[in-house]
């Protein structure tokens, strides 16, 4: 049952499908599903909502607790400050991280925890950085995903564009949507790798527009420092790029506001 | 002890550890194990391998039985099959599916089971539309993944840069690499979207060569019947799509060679 739990987040799973799957009378269900309910809150795994009755069941939303949040964050505080992840530009190099499947499992329960009592219907996010985060954060919200592209593929079918302007760099840039990927007035929520000066993610929520639906909210894995005036002001970051040295290539990386707006002050 | 398990793919973890998290003497973890063990073949989620002894422990291996992924692959044939797929080219819409946290978990077992006693240290696949079945892939054998890009970028670093004759198209592309992203000697698999000439996919084949790697297989999730000279002639496909009629927009798609390979014949 933990697994057949695990696999399908967000659903709920009828006693009924319970006691004939395993060949078990309800009442027996239910006190399993009370232990496996005591054991997930217990070990952080997330939050198993009962519902009970004979028509009841269960419904595995997944979660990380406040100490194991806070331990990720830290080390991927951590990781980022490595001096050899510095590029050219003031860049920082993530690709190791978001193609290690522990991190991305991690950076989805966290993202996830901060959503899970919102309506969210689709997760949103820009090719091709962003594209595992969004994959990790819909497997654990068990919503689907979908990509903006910066160049039109044949694949796609019908699209809908948008412009936006780059923050860093100031030019005019253009992202792409299948129609057909997302249904008018879902609720979405925008994830990235990386935001500076919030262009992108503002050409998000343009295109979030286009489609008649609602932004529910922004999670980055990581905000860069920007002087200047930000297009976006209300989002979250898991982790902050304070300062970069391209001199003695040092990076200076801290917690985003993720910590303080998820569990509050300390 | 489930939970642990299933979010450590391919990892060894001892009795030792698990009599120590759980407070309980390693003889009753052992028991504990057995049952694990009992479950994950029944429900065919799985093989628990188990070392037995003190210094024992227990390593979950994803997998996925035959019935379960006959039903699957039979699934995404008919979906496959759905009229309004077709796009101008002849090429099919997989975008829905290929965003569905559902459908990636599964696309990530079956393939993954294909691998399950192989050494695999990366997988590979290029940008965009293999990334979500790359992860899924990478995250059932607890590998890292690494994506290939046809435009560089400035947050990747140093690349290495590979052309290749684009199948369909015949025309010479380029991709490029991050140049740490992958280890010289890595054992590689390759995983894409769609394959048609099998271009892209000789071109990763190069991109390997570079890297003073092995590739030890190619996976796609779809292949298109092509008529001319495939570059590759030793892949996976889970599904074929054998004719599309772009008059009256029908699409004709089965199974691909997956499951005489992974299963044998039926």
């Amino acid at each position: 049952m933990t697994n057949y739990l695990l696999e399908r987040p967000h659903t709920l799973i009828s006693l009924t499908f319970f006691a004939k799957r395993y060949e078990s009378a309800k009442s027996s269900i239910s006190e399993d599903l009370a232990i496996i309910k005591r054991t997930f809150k217990a070990r952080g795994i997330g939050i198993l909502q009962t519902i009970p009755g004979a028509a009841g069941g269960a419904r595995y939303i997944p979660s990380i607790d406040e100490k194991e949040a806070r331990s990720f964050i830290a080390t991927m505080t951590e990781k980022l400050s490595e001096k050899d992840r510095l590029l050219p530009g003031g860049y920082v190099y993530l690709s190791d991280l978001l193609g290690k499947p522990e991190v991305l499992r991690q950076v989805g329960r966290v993202i996830a925890r901060q959503y899970l009592d919102k309506q969210i219907d689709a997760v949103m996010t820009v090719a091709t950085k962003g594209v595992p985060i969004a994959q990790s954060v819909s497997s654990y919200l068990n919503v689907p995903f979908v990509i903006l592209r910066r160049d039109s593929k044949i694949t796609e079918g019908s699209t809908v564009s948008v412009n936006y302007v780059s923050g860093s760099s100031e030019r005019i840039e253009k992202m792409e949507l299948s129609k057909r990927s997302l249904k008018r007035g879902s609720n979405v929520l925008v994830v990235d790798d990386f935001m500076k000066g919030g262009g992108t993610v503002n050409g998000m929520r343009s295109m979030i527009e286009e489609f008649e639906s609602k932004m529910v909210g922004i999670t980055v894995f990581a905000e860069a420092s920007f002087e200047g005036h930000r297009m976006v002001e209300d989002y979250t970051s898991l982790l902050k790029v304070d300062k970069v040295n391209t001199l003695d290539k040092t990076i200076q990386v801290s917690a985003g506001n993720y910590l303080e707006k998820v569990f509050g002050e300390e």
